[in-house]
């Protein structure tokens, strides 16, 4: 089954390595993980044009920009609009193995994304006070779809799954098509995935219809999904208006390995991450040496025969690298070090690792577990925390497309109460109208 | 219990009123919401160079700007840390009722954020295959408290305790103390919380302290808490290298009352939201005239006791309003229109009303609860979404002090039926490394 398509180019190629007994190792380590996106002051002052021009001119300004970025001419956003009708179509049109395909993996994203629906919840005290945190889901959410060369089916699943799941009335989806060329591939994966209307727009100006309406997109309360640099950037200027989800940075994974799984397969692991762009990071850490030295030979060997070697070959040698440490404990600690995006624990008792991994996004455990499993259809999202942000942020997921209200309920009698300790509190802080908002509901 | 302190003002005050049976309502109520925080290019300026001198100063910047900005001698940043110590000391020193009080507050808001703590989750397939979620606490978290004029003890228990009951690991404080002055009331409620260390220090250099480090101030994963536009822009500033929580609008509340609760209580609960600056909403909405006339008479009656009389006036002039309705459907439709930090259902029957509230930071429930008990000691955040921004977003929480790592553990049965359907899909994103990668596990 493995593919033999040979590299054009004939440079031979050297896995960069890395050892924590190295004297600089630290320093070196800081210099790979490195990343900082760049705001380009002339991409700012342009987004701000385009998201001002939709606000004020609504579908013209669309009509107008979609012409002018994606040589797509229509006189209406009607006109760049997709029937729920069409995106069945595009399902029923597609090959056996890719409608089957598609819709397994559809299955078991929802399925798994069901476990995380939260409850609401109430508990009343001895007073009769009542309190309690009610969920709701969000009105509506856009979906933004890259169009072009870059066209995600699973990106569609595993951005709008959630959102069907969690309960979201409406689910609208822009995606650019590009001298109006569309991907039947993701307009099936709309229709699998419940998506309820999609414009063929894209770039800022999607992203601008999509947080303040036009007389034909309606506005949403939160977009999520990636994009190019004019969407992200987007993205952020309309945050605060809606909600967006993070910001990703380029997409990364860490491969643990114990010497056990066997060097081709790791060889393809690191590749598979390294193929996506040059600025994709694919590292592999392990305390056997001789392994190391097998993986080192299986990247040299299979990397001519990738249909994207100069990706994966240019990705490798700026942000790749094996990392040779003393022991397990010491992985660990680059783990957590790390936080990586994609963490592989290709080792022979993934378990006993589990509670020790404090930062992540997903963890991919054991040596059948390929990373690229839980980029379709494993279940779990995609979407996953770039850069060390897993120290602090989760994969996209239901909880992304619901929220959370506090609910207070007091009886008297516990009014009475709460009224003292709010009083003297209020007071302290000499605020008194609250003082003597709480003091009216004391039962003298 | 009342206060009658006299407003200097001898001004009379007219509450602005609205009626949704007027012609131009829908663009008034537009008028009346709309808020946009403004950034201001200088103080971005000046926050990047003082964030730029942090990172790279560290210890020195951070004694030199405290220095400048806070007028607070020190030469070192020791000499700007306090010791638990401390913190206990200042606890120990307050008279009965406040440390009561304090006490009593913090038991309850512990109580209410343990019911939000989820469980890791896990479930096992019929080929083997094991899927989960596992949560763990941010290693490190930073609390921004405002110092000077506005300092609130209730805003150290509230963003303190959701992160010490998520098992945060080491709870930073920052809290800037101009001209060397100490709130005893914050330093006892950061002891009550479980603050583990407190730096003296304020404003953008603060925030960059904790999101980057310097030799004494350990980098945190995420910063919450509020401040003035020189710490919301510095939060901003460093999103995505820390998590930050939401930056905050004015403060409103939205009452709904059916006309059966006191006037004087309705009148008071406006205040207690008015009184915190001159951007704070308070809006009453009801359908009975003759009600809301009562209201607005004891409006113009009670807001010469205030204390605060001149920024209550200011902000019920400028952003305050009695809306008279239909009815009851249309109260709901405004509410959710709305989407207000505060709701106040002031009805008879506040339950009947729950299920129809689709965005609402907080839910005051009921003629007894007033919204001065929940910002104080009822037990749910007083950190809430602002603006509508509950349209997407919840209020504070011990979910904002964990995250999320998904798990999946294939066997191999499982890898080889995945391993089918994930190798089409990649094969029709043209990601053949990761097809190849998926194809490996397959055992033919």
């Amino acid at each position: 089954m493995a593919d033999t398509v040979t590299d054009s180019a004939t440079e031979s190629f050297k896995m960069p390595r890395l050892d924590t007994r190295d004297e600089d190792f630290g320093p070196l380590l800081e210099v790979l993980l490195d990343w900082e996106g760049v705001s380009d002051a002339e991409v700012q002052k342009r987004v701000s044009q385009i998201i001002e021009d939709v606000r004020t001119r609504g579908d013209a300004a669309l009509v107008e920009l979609t012409r002018r970025f994606d040589r797509v001419e229509a006189d209406s956003v009607e006109a760049l609009t997709l029937s729920p009708e069409r995106l069945e179509q595009a399902f029923d049109s597609l090959p056996d193995a890719q409608r089957e395909a598609l819709a397994h993996a559809a299955q078991r994203i929802r399925s798994y994304h069901r476990h995380q629906k939260p409850e609401s919840w109430q508990y009343r005290e001895a007073d009769g006070t009542l309190l309690g945190q009610q969920i709701t889901a969000l009105d509506r959410a856009g979906i933004y779809v890259p169009g072009g060369k870059a066209a995600y089916p699973s990106s569609v699943l595993m951005n709008a799954i959630p959102a069907h799941v969690a309960g979201v009335r409406e689910i609208v989806m822009v995606v650019p098509t590009p001298d109006g060329v569309l991907n039947d591939l993701v307009l099936a994966a709309a229709h699998v995935a419940g998506v309820d209307h999609v414009f063929t727009i894209g770039g800022a100006q999607a992203i601008a219809a999509l947080a303040y309406g036009t007389e034909s997109v309606p506005r949403v309360d939160k977009i999520v999904g990636p994009g190019n640099i004019y969407v992200a950037t987007a993205k952020r200027a309309v945050f605060g208006q809606v909600g967006i989800d993070m910001i990703a940075g380029p997409s990364e994974i860490l491969v643990v390995s114990d010497g056990g799984t066997d060097p081709d397969w790791l060889a393809m692991d690191l590749f598979s991450q390294a193929e996506h762009d040059e600025d994709a990071q694919a590292i592999l850490v392990g305390w056997d040496a001789a392994h190391l030295d097998a993986v080192e030979a299986a990247i040299e060997r299979l990397l001519p025969t990738l249909e994207r070697a100069p990706i994966v070959r240019a990705s490798l040698r700026s942000r790749g690298a094996l990392i040779r440490c003393r022991d397990r404990d010491e992985a660990l600690a680059l783990v957590n070090r790390i936080a990586p995006e994609h963490l592989e624990l290709s080792v022979a008792d993934p378990e006993s690792w589990l509670h020790e991994v404090r930062h992540a996004g997903a963890i991919f455990m054991g040596r059948y577990t390929a990373e690229a499993l839980g980029d379709y259809c494993a279940g779990p999202n995609h979407v996953l925390p770039t850069s060390g942000t897993a120290r602090f942020s989760s994969p996209l997921g239901v909880y992304d497309f619901q929220k959370r209200s506090s609910i207070i309920h007091c009886s008297a009698k516990g009014a009475a109460t709460l009224g003292r300790t709010a009083s003297v509190l209020a007071r302290g802080e000499a605020l008194t109208a609250h003082a003597r908002s709480a003091e009216n509901r004391i039962d003298d």
